[in-house]
């Protein structure tokens, strides 16, 4: 398998945006991500994307796009894996290029949710979920997550108000991210006293949806030009599911996709967690943070809060995680959050993520998660 | 790229299946595949499906069918090219053998569109068309295809009746295929009396959708066990896409991702038209087999016609289409047709397609089209 670098980075703001539509955020973000890489074109591109057929009536978005942008015939198709769309679709334009079927591939992660109607919107989302065990009964997305928290704060003994850290650090580092949704500061008072959602999940465990969309070109590493800029390599790729359904695991509190994918990927990479400078992990809401920590080895099982706690979640910390603002200050726009990820991990690599920029960084890691763990991709990546 | 072969098929009637969910009957296809390979389980699945968020409520269906299989934690998930889903996921997991990533893949279409109301079907394909500029203006998917046939006619000078051995032969063909959804020989007289569904599109130009699961293994070519059975190797693959609004097109009647995809993939596998045995086609309309037929090579512009009325279509003939039915007889359970159409493939290049075997089939080429020739994917197969 040849090696696969990433040489082209380009993302909107994920916001409202009442004025542009799906191709159009979508041109954004890969024209962004061309310009980055001073390329013109590529020879494919594949799209993560959950909800465009649901909420904007238009699947077949390869071709949509690809015509949008002044590429028809690019071969073109679209991932999906709920919310982990977006790093399926980079794992699929990795294997492309490393099958040398072809050259060079945009990924592109873009979801358009705001202009549907609330309600719409969480039915779409619970398309997360089991459609016969799960959604049918009620549970929406936020609901469960809720079961998962409240059974993690009964077998481990923490309080709600132990999650606050994983809120605040998001907030503080996603001030300083232009393309942020959330641009707060926000406090332990704020998280104790935010509005209830689905109990215990308040207002501030929760990410904001949105609509954007992040691209990335990625090229054959031995192919990369010599410009000066620092070399970001993928290391590890790893894919794995667990059933959909939450109440079918043997242990609801343990993503055993994320462990799995997490093991193979630091197989590849020929690294540990310890030696993981950043984590851009898959916050959609607090209780995942911490799952995804003790999963991946961060945390021994019951005990991540406590890394939160210690500060060590910090830019300055141990292992400083969402450092960017994640899925809850960043935004997530679902099938496109796994680019933007991958998209910040580029820019922590290359240097580019003053004021929240962790010094030194030379391994990041990130993982996306679809439904409440069913889908979890994770990748490393390396500055040389 | 290390070369990948085909070791074991399966798929399940295409029907009504009122009994029989999504996920029940993607595990009977994945089963009836595994059995015939003798296998047990593969590294990854890869899932062509276009239909399954809006019609059965349910994304993420990677988990989903992997734990229903048996399988929880196999890297799976799903890729959506509308019509064309089910050979853009076959292409993806041909990288993601040849990359190395995998060393075997199960490549599994399935689609459940008949639980649904006959117009949420309707409204539901009307995805795979422009949203903005087609389907918001009330052109269903069955009228653009009426307009292309339609100024085919007025172009060429062709009398609609010219078009009945395409549905004559998909239907001859289908009687002797047990998963065929229609079983019934037609006759020029039924063509030509048939009721009209959007001019000049009839009953019998157009294909019935369906319920139905079709699954493939793939594995490298070098590690095929020798067990007396033909090896059947993927010799070409490439998939091109065009806009996706019909009037967007220089030439409407040029399918230009067609001949994209099936010249790449013609020159990968170092043949032409005239050396593929028989063409496993995009039916969904007959003017589409008409198109597709020029595409790629096997007639003059505005004459493939001409290539029904001499009989050349048929099992004896110089390019048998549609061997085992094709998406008018067979069905078109929209993004599992796809990997029925390389199921088929197999059973002819294996000489298992009696009673309408191809007699001395050593080269088969399948195409699969997303929406009216927006995403096009053209595979070649090789008997060794």
């Amino acid at each position: 398998m040849r090696q696969v670098a990433i040489i082209g980075i380009g993302q909107t703001p994920v916001d409202e945006h009442w004025d542009k539509s799906l191709k159009e955020l979508a041109g954004e973000a890969i024209f962004a991500a061309l310009h980055d890489a001073g390329r013109h074109t590529a020879d494919a591109m594949y799209i993560g994307n959950m909800l465009s057929g649901i909420l904007s009536k238009q699947e077949n978005i390869g071709g949509l796009i690809s015509d949008w942008i002044g590429l028809p015939g690019l071969e073109a198709e679209k991932v999906e894996a709920a919310c982990g769309s977006g790093a399926a679709a980079f794992r699929a334009g990795l294997m492309a290029v490393s099958s040398e079927e072809v050259d060079s591939a945009l990924v592109l992660g873009v979801e358009k949710m705001t202009e549907s109607l609330p309600i719409e919107t969480t039915e779409a989302l619970a398309t997360a979920a089991d459609a016969d065990y799960e959604s049918a009964q009620g549970l929406s997305f936020v609901a469960i997550n809720a079961l998962v928290m409240q059974l993690y704060l009964h077998t481990y003994g923490w309080k709600h108000t132990d999650f606050a850290p994983f809120s605040i650090n998001a907030h503080a580092n996603g001030l300083h991210n232009p393309n942020a949704r959330l641009h707060e500061a926000i406090t332990q008072k704020d998280y104790n006293n935010a509005r209830m959602i689905a109990e215990p999940i308040n207002l501030l465990d929760a990410s904001p949806t949105g609509d954007g969309a992040a691209a990335v070109l990625i090229v054959p590493a031995d192919s990369v030009p010599a410009n000066g800029r620092p070399v970001v390599k993928v290391t590890g790729s790893a894919s794995a599911t667990d059933t959909i359904a939450i109440h079918s695991r043997k242990d609801p509190l343990w993503l055993a996709a994320a462990e799995k994918s997490a093991r193979k990927a630091y197989d590849q990479a020929g690294v540990g967690p310890g030696e993981i400078d950043f984590f851009e992990l898959h916050d959609a809401f607090s209780i995942m943070s911490v799952l995804s920590l003790e999963a991946c080895g961060f945390a021994e099982r019951g005990q991540a809060p406590r890394l939160g706690m210690d500060g060590q979640i910090t830019i300055g910390g141990r292992i400083p995680i969402t450092t960017r603002g994640g899925l809850k200050a960043r935004g997530h726009p679902v099938g496109a959050t796994g680019v933007y990820q991958i998209v910040e991990a580029v820019q922590q690599l290359r240097g580019e993520a003053s004021p929240t920029q962790v010094e030194g960084a030379r391994i990041g890691m990130a993982q996306n998660i679809g439904g409440s763990g069913a889908t979890i991709i994770t990748h490393i990546f390396k500055k040389e």
